[in-house]
Parts: structure tokens; C-alpha cells; sequence
């Protein structure tokens, strides 16, 4: 059985899970309702603070969830929750609960309300910061509070979307540090 | 001799290359000046008109010359291109010129002045359309007006940075393409 034990990530490392660009799962809650989506388009924009920029579709029932309760957890999960990210990009939350529906575990977070997915690997607690862009291009600022992160294995195989319902994995790992300015790591 | 041959990408399929999130070398001009950085904080932001989001810090010599031209290069290498990647993000363009440093060919745009760099895979011509959080962020709203890839390997190896030097390589793919509905492709 996997346990799925995880440590807490430090906020200003947060870009170790996100910067390679992993789709990922965003969990939100507002006044007893829940949902998840799917998202690709997030950035890492600070290590201190730790702040991520995404997009959430204004089309969305995750867009109102979010922006009223002005927060959502980040849940990074690997290519044995494929199934399930896909069928979560594929539904609408107006019509199922998510959660329920696809097996998926809502796991108290220590900094907010809305839960994370327990079978994420990562889970990322994000309180929005700046709303200014918004109304003009659905792009949410977040401060990360907490996080936490399975320690093993230390690089998962994660699924990075291209569109057209094709994935890359990404698993392979390649270390350069000896050929980085010590400043630069 | 690998030929380069490159094929225009329609505007409205930018996410087809950058959305996996890959490490990026942004090319920029200004003033007879040019330069080379390692960028991997950037998010698709809207298809029509293709906007792409990205952080170019205050303290890189490309930040003052993409705010002044208003205008860069997005060029997606190829884990080929690693030593190349990782040299650029670890010099300054104060003392070298990269383009020259590193052997990397400046290749005419079609509709900026800011060259790309031929041996990526993938180009992205950028045009800064709103600069309204470089100041409180370094984050710069781009629209991509010409893009040209090379059509094969459809998915070639890319790197996504993790921080300390290490880097995932997305290259195997996963197509769910069969379990998405027609709308979400």
C-alpha cells in the first residue's frame, strides 16, 4: 500500500516541483462546495516570497470558487494519476463532485480551508495575492504558505500537456550542478 | 548535417511547444546590443491573441534591453543544446557576447528586429503587450506574432529545470487523446 507520507516543501523551494512545468491539479472550496481542474498555465514569479502565477478560465466553476474564497491548493500529481487528470479536465464541476467521482482524497491543509489531493505527490496551499489581472486576462497571483512533498522517489515521472490530449513525462533526470556558478544554484 | 529546417506554427498553437513548460533561451536586441538568457518562468496565458507570460529579473542585463526593444525571442532548445543552455545561464551579457561565446547562429526574425537563435527546435517572435506588473513583478505579458518549429521529431527531447543544477527531460509521450471530448482538444 503506498502511504504517501510527505514533508513540508520550504516556501522558497517550491519551484523544485512547479518550475519543470507539470500539469497540475487545482483543488478549491468556497461555502461547502468543492471542486478540482486541471491547469497547465502557472508560472513560479518570486522564491521570496513564494508566489505562482496561473491562469483559471473565467468558463470555469473553479474560477468563482476561487476567487471568493481567495484561495486553492496546488496538488502535483505523477503519471499513475493520469486516468484521473484527464477525467478531471473532461468534467464539469457544476455537475459532479470531483472528489467523489474520481476516487480522489480530500486532505486537510494546515494554512487554509480548501483541502489537497492526498494522492498528489505535492501539495501546494496558495492564498491569492494580487487580483489586479484578473478581470483582464484570468491570471491569479498566489503566495504559497505551506507545502509538502513526498521524499521519495525524488523525481516522479510528471505529465507536462502539449494539447491535443497528448502528454509528455518527464522522469529522466540530468545533473549539471558542476558546471553552475555557486550563486547560481 | 542537421539542416534546421523549420515550418511556421500557427499562432493559436504556441502551447503546443511551451506549455510543457521547458526551459527557454530568450534572445533580445537593443541598440546594436544583443543578448542570450536561461528563462524557465513562463506560462501560456490565452491562444487568441497568443499571450505568454514570463519573469526576466531586474538584475539581468535582458531585462533593460526587452523593456526598451519591447520586443524578444522565445527559442526552445533540445537537450542538445544543454551545455549551451546552462553556459548561458550562468555568464553575463555585460562581459560576452553569448551568441558568439557559445556558437549559437543569430537567425533573422519575420516580425521584430531581435534575432532567434537557429539552433533551437522551436522560435517565438514577442511583441511586449502590457507591462503593468514588470515593475511590481519583472513580469512581462508578451504577444507571440510569428512562431516557426522544426516538424520532426514531433516531440523532441527538452529540458525542465528543477533548480540545483538538475534537470528533467520530458521526451516520451502519452497520448489520452481517445478519452478527451471534442471540445477540451
Amino acid at each position: 500500500m503506498h502511504e504517501h507520507t510527505k514533508e513540508d516543501v520550504a516556501l522558497d523551494r517550491v519551484r523544485r516541483y512547479l518550475e519543470p512545468g507539470p500539469v497540475v491539479l487545482v483543488s478549491s472550496q468556497h461555502e461547502g462546495e468543492r471542486n478540482l481542474m486541471t491547469m497547465g498555465w502557472h508560472t513560479i514569479m518570486s522564491f521570496t516570497p513564494s508566489l505562482l502565477g496561473c491562469l483559471i478560465s473565467a468558463g470555469n466553476r473553479s474560477f468563482e470558487l476561487v476567487r471568493q474564497s481567495r484561495e486553492c491548493v496546488i496538488n502535483v500529481p505523477t503519471t499513475a494519476l493520469t486516468d484521473e487528470v484527464v477525467g478531471v479536465g473532461n468534467t464539469s464541476g457544476r455537475e459532479i463532485d470531483k472528489f467523489a467521482y474520481f476516487g480522489l482524497t480530500p486532505e486537510p491543509s494546515e494554512q487554509i480551508a480548501t483541502p489537497g489531493v492526498r494522492e498528489c505527490y505535492a501539495n501546494f496551499e496558495c492564498r491569492l495575492r494580487d487580483d489586479h489581472l484578473v478581470e483582464g486576462y484570468n491570471f491569479f497571483i498566489f503566495e504559497v504558505v505551506a507545502g509538502r512533498a513526498e521524499p521519495t522517489p525524488a523525481y516522479p515521472e510528471t505529465l507536462h500537456y502539449t494539447g491535443d490530449g497528448v502528454f509528455m513525462v518527464a522522469g529522466e533526470v540530468i545533473d549539471y550542478q558542476r558546471h553552475f556558478l555557486p550563486q547560481m544554484l
